[in-house]
């Protein structure tokens, strides 16, 4: 039964494949029926990204000029996940070394010294670990790391430190997750520290489950299904109309996003991802139809038209 | 009968400003039952704003210290109104003189040089002007021009060139009021040209109110009655469940904003004050009808909390 129940939602998932493509690169050279050459074009097309100085724009026009550019890692980050992976779909090492370059400048922004990113500091800001942060680098390391032992070797203590910071982020006795931490790990008073993002904790939830694959940590694999998976789907299900949450307040508050019970798309996605990835590691079969509750209510809610 | 209407909201208005103050000085300079002591005394407290060189904090910690700078022009421009009101509620002349210094920091910004605001000049970026620049002017003029004709000679310009700026948003041969257009006040192609903002457009529309009284312009005041009060009022209230949408694409598409269809507070505000000075000028009974309507939606649904 458990058979059927995936291999529905499969061919259900395949169907709608066919017209949303979130990674050209990938799916060339993972997916046998995208192996086609104008989506090996396209990625290279959308590899041509803008890089100022040290800094890709967030936002360009058609023709390749910045538009806005942000004072955090993240351009940076979603630019060394696409050229690594084209370099891999292509076999052309040239992206792969851009990616690294890039990965390495990323690492001394975040550990060293942020003062490239262009961010003033403030002395009344107070220093904190945002969780996005070492989930990024988790996600980066996971990429560049795959079937490449060298790489794997030279970015190792960066994904021990950074799946580290991110168990920082469970905090009350082990019973939620918040997304702002102080830097050694401690609950932050007021909203940023009240704050709580359910998708984001599945998100970090199936990077945890990553990594403890690759180290088969099974203590961790099962820290990651228990506070990262299952425990933000129970506090982040709105229970009156069925959904995750945008953002949630610890204490029950209303959070300050104005968006916060708006049920958003990629929460969902991040969901459906760590409960089917928990569930082929632990075969725990409360995973199989969480994800299963998680997709009906996806594919009920969200329409996605005809695209490619 | 339109008086008792008058009369009977001003009471309960009345009820509810005994918990909500938004401006202290203004309360104690102009309200005889505000002028309390304690209240000039919170007052002078909160105008010891963050100058960081010649920016002020957009967030500080309560002591002080700057937690988040903004690189725009509007942490200054409440500055500006703050101090030159603190100044008249006090009669100390040190408030207003440094006023005039960031009045006129900000106007040299606005139409020579923002170099200083610290934003990077992107190759990409549309230039365009957002009306929330020229409405800010114009009413920052208002505040410094009030009883002050040394004042009121000196941005007698800049009043004017803020208010024929804030006009040039009328697009569709008069039919829509668009936050952004270009420096040359022509519609923007893309969704930063369809953008609409029904909130932003009656309190630009209860600016011009202002200045076309002071300026005697009974040309003006009439095209900021049909062009910036009625009509965002008529495109920009949902027949559905009533109130006014926060974000509108004027083709009918979706806005970009998440929070698009939220019925916020502010925007209600700004719509009882558009509609009241409207009356209050022309006497024109729909102006009228529309703050009852507008007040009986927003006192129902807004719920304010006993503070003072």
């Amino acid at each position: 039964m458990d058979l059927q129940l995936l291999r529905n939602w499969h061919q259900r998932i395949s169907q709608e494949l066919d017209s949303v493509v979130w990674m050209y690169s990938r799916l060339y050279r993972k997916v046998p029926r995208f192996r086609r050459p104008e989506l090996l074009q396209a990625a290279r097309a959308g590899s041509h990204l803008c890089l100022l100085y040290v800094k890709c724009a967030f936002v360009l026009t058609r023709d390749g000029r910045p538009v806005k550019i942000q004072r955090t890692i993240f351009s940076e980050c979603f630019y060394v996940l696409g050229l690594d992976e084209l370099g891999r779909a292509t076999g052309e090492s040239r992206y792969q070394r851009e990616a690294l370059t890039m990965m390495e400048a990323i690492v001394h922004w975040v550990r060293e010294d942020p003062s490239e990113l262009g961010r003033p500091q403030l002395s009344g800001a107070v220093p904190h670990d945002s969780m996005a942060v070492p989930m990024m680098l988790l996600n980066l390391v996971d990429q560049l790391s795959e079937g490449d032992e060298e790489a794997a070797s030279r970015f190792s203590e960066v994904g021990s430190w950074a799946a580290k910071r991110i168990l920082t982020h469970v905090q009350r006795n082990g019973t939620a997750v918040l997304e702002n931490v102080s830097e050694d790990g401690k609950e932050l008073p007021g909203c940023l520290g009240r704050q709580q993002n359910p998708g984001h904790a599945l998100e970090a939830g199936w990077f945890l489950l990553r990594y403890a694959q690759r180290q088969k940590d099974s203590t961790l694999l099962s820290q990651a299904v228990e506070k990262f998976v299952k425990q933000p789907f129970h506090s982040g299900w709105d229970p009156e109309y069925g959904g995750l949450f945008a953002f949630q307040d610890v204490d029950g508050l209303c959070p300050t996003q104005l968006e916060w019970k708006m049920k958003l798309w990629w929460p969902h996605t991040e969901a459906m991802i760590a409960f089917l990835m928990g569930f082929a590691e632990t075969r725990d079969r409360e995973l199989l139809d969480l994800f299963n509750q998680m997709a009906k209510y996806t594919f009920d809610k969200v329409h996605l038209k005809a695209g490619l």
